[in-house]
């Protein structure tokens, strides 16, 4: 992870390391049929890279779509390839990458008579998106996305609601069909929560699935900054193809902090894992403005809700396109071993010149 | 409805005001459980606004995007919240605003010998999209979108074109599986219809379902401007599911016009309304260049066509992602009393800092 | 067929003409009931278009889109609109007109010991989009699409990658589950294919389907500028559906070429042919960054496969909304003679006001 902006320029910043970092991103194990003339990965010497003149230091953590490569004019075609490849492979050794702040993650709630009350402060923080970018975010208890309520049918649930942001807001549970005075929409259904003030939502939760819950009020800002998250009502009688070993929310992004998966871009993304043969549900949610439609590599899903509603059905498809507000639900069996890119299929959400970035993480299934 | 543009700059412009004016609001009767610290609705001073220096008077009729609230130097957080909150009180308070011009009402045809004559007329007119809002429309009769053709499957019908733009045109009748000459491609099937012409479409009316009727002659700009409307075929022997008590055709646009619901922007937007318990069927259509996933509050939408072919079985969902030239049958069951935002999802085609706009309306279910 | 940009400009080339060019293009046998006032096409004389001061020579081949029409001002509405039509006319009878390359051809393996071996050089040329102009394309095998290729599950298959890139590159079979180190992913699966290197894949081939292969590095850039490819994969056993008469891949992109269908922009892209009564597949794939909405005039297309996957139950549409990194497969039972206008739905991907242009196409039913 070459995430230390504070180290003085070095040829290794740009240098490919032939270590692998990482075990499961299996570098060192490639194996290619047939590939006589296939050179090792990190080839080029430092003496190649010194005398192209790459500007190493420019390039701390994964270099920014708006930073510029090493002077087209200066190198030549195969330095030139290699001070792309190398920048490409930096990005891709450094995930998982640290970064300060985790969301998503599972909400536990405070016991009140039965009650599953869930506190909430809609605050302004710093959030790093990816290693060393920072950027102003509107959150519901200080992260993108904000802590998963996982509840289930005929729970009786609170939120209460702190508003410490610079505008009113509101909480909307998109999918949830509640009393209307509960439904989070200023003026039509409740007065807007006011700086300072707090309001409380309680309900009995109606219908199962995957759900969201996320500003009303201002909402292209308010949601574009962060204030939104994941509401998981579990199924009274859960269906037998709901029984799986991983279920993962992947919460897609596109406003304000860039190209997002759970707010955080790639390198910084989560990968998810898994052990050969296992069942993984993957519940993806569009908090975005844009559709994403995301590929996994080596494996089919097999969609089974949509907004928390059943299919009919089950289908299957390798390239699942989400739009905004919608929820799939899909099921992926893995069977093939491996690190497997998934990403949005839109390649400008997802790889520039300099590598990858946004919208991309892996899938990993060990043996 | 505060549309009064000649009325001279008033702080009850801006001021929210406490009474409910249409009663499907219900502001009058808000409740929140255990709000104890919850304010009351409006209860920002006449006082309050006077110091904060809101310019009352830029604000007549719904804030466009372009206008921008009170310097925020000059205010306070608090202010500034109340400000903002204001402005979107004061768009939702005049939800449904009066405008000019109405579009998308059943077309009732003449009869000649059988046959349903339908007259239009290609014009240019001034079309109000928002409450002093006037934009010029190409319309069939004047209005966007054009009246809406119902017609049942073995009908035979008539449209006659007349055309007084100042460009030739033609009809396409997108979704009917007619004979090649009727299909209204200039060149291809037809030859385009000039200027001052006139030109005569007469088939028998083939397969059932919502289809659209729209130029196809430089048809990104003619359609764009509104040369667009609904033809809905009955089929012969109606499914059980397609009983409903309201059937209401929603076509969504984004040409130049800017966002609209049936040729209009919140809040001149037309209200879905049905009693407790009853069936709603909602036929979506895009004619505009970009999705619209349409999202209901507070009941689920059941999926019963596609381009006015029925799913192999309905299923279940509460946003809907309409493309351009789809069109996508929904069944609500109206089994939720309230007043439930209904809008498009890209959260910028629905509301900016100065309140929602655009894309939205309401679907109001009274006990 | 006015793509003879060596002619010296000549009136001929604005004025219509009367006399059909294709047979496929009806308009020798337009009929239209009642159009008592119809005129007849191309009714206007080169007397009209020479005192509109039409500047003809500058319109060789289709007009760009860069190109501007006679100067408004000098032209009474009933001229401006003939010379638009003109326009409009020109491009339609053009079509399908003649571009040097053509890609998604039948690509032919050599045979070695049993494996089907599909020899691959990446590189550059310029690639002649419509009738004069031509654009860097970054190919396979010096066409886009790349070579169609046709295999059968269970076949076993080699791929000999040879890069004469100035960049370095992989490719990726997008669908096929693949065992992890075919996967092409540098840096993730394989090292990068350098400038001047060969790097060979091989595999068996598993799932059938439609699938694409193309570059997963720098991908953003190469594929836009069209690293791509159709394979698809015949399954062991057909299903009664499969059989058809025409089975056409549409490959849809909006990269730095533009819009196109199979690498051409219309009126060079290439119509589908097909008898009365014939079944005809086509298969959807998406390698561009945005959504196309592929509608077909006169029938409906029946749904059969997502990404290579059959759907539960075929479903119908005739406007089928095509996502970035997704395949479709629908089958059009041919049941309704002429010529169908075949087209993205977002009308500025299709038509300007100098006529149509881009992802455009026809499908040809002869009685």
């Amino acid at each position: 992870m070459l995430n230390d902006t504070q180290k003085p320029a070095d040829i290794s910043d740009v240098v490919p390391i032939a270590t692998s970092r990482r075990n499961f991103l299996l570098s060192a194990s490639l194996t290619a049929v047939g590939a006589g003339t296939l050179i090792a990965c990190g080839k080029a010497s430092p003496d190649v890279r010194a005398q192209t003149g790459v500007p190493a230091g420019a390039s701390g953590g994964t270099m920014g779509a708006h930073e510029t490569a090493a002077p087209a004019s200066a190198l030549s075609a195969s330095a030139k390839a290699d001070a792309m490849d190398a920048m490409h492979e930096k990005g891709i050794k450094a995930f998982p990458a640290k970064t300060e702040g985790r969301g998503n993650q599972i909400f536990e709630p405070r016991m009140d008579k039965g009650v599953k009350v869930f506190d909430i402060t809609a605050k302004v923080v710093q959030w790093e998106v990816e290693p060393g970018r920072k950027v102003e975010a509107w959150t519901y208890n200080g992260v993108v996305p904000a802590p998963q309520i996982r509840v289930r049918q005929g729970d009786r649930m609170r939120l209460v609601l702190k508003n410490e942001l610079p505008e009113s807001t509101a909480i909307h549970f998109h999918g949830l069909e509640l009393p209307n005075n509960q439904d989070g929409v200023p003026f039509i259904t409740q007065p807007p929560v006011k700086p300072g003030e707090s309001y409380t939502y309680e309900f009995t939760v109606p219908n199962a699935g995957s759900h969201m819950y996320h500003s009303h009020h201002n909402s292209a800002k308010q949601v574009g900054l962060g204030l939104l998250g994941a509401i998981i009502v579990e199924p009274r009688r859960p269906r037998a193809i709901e029984k799986v070993d991983v279920d993962y929310v992947m919460i897609l992004n596109d406003g304000a902090h860039g190209y997002t998966l759970n707010g955080k871009g790639f390198p910084a993304t989560e990968p998810i894992s898994a052990k050969l043969g296992q069942k993984i549900r993957v519940r993806f949610m569009n908090e975005g403005m844009m559709i994403h439609p995301m590929h996994l590599h080596g494996m089919h899903m097999t969609v089974i809700d949509k907004d928390g509603w059943p299919q009919p059905q089950p289908w299957k498809c390798d390239t699942l396109n989400i739009a905004p507000g919608e929820r799939w639900d899909v099921i992926v069996n893995c069977n093939n071993p491996g690190t497997w890119a998934f990403h949005c299929h839109i390649l400008p959400h997802a790889e520039t010149e300099h590598g990858m970035f946004g919208m991309v993480t892996a899938l990993i299934v060990t043996a």
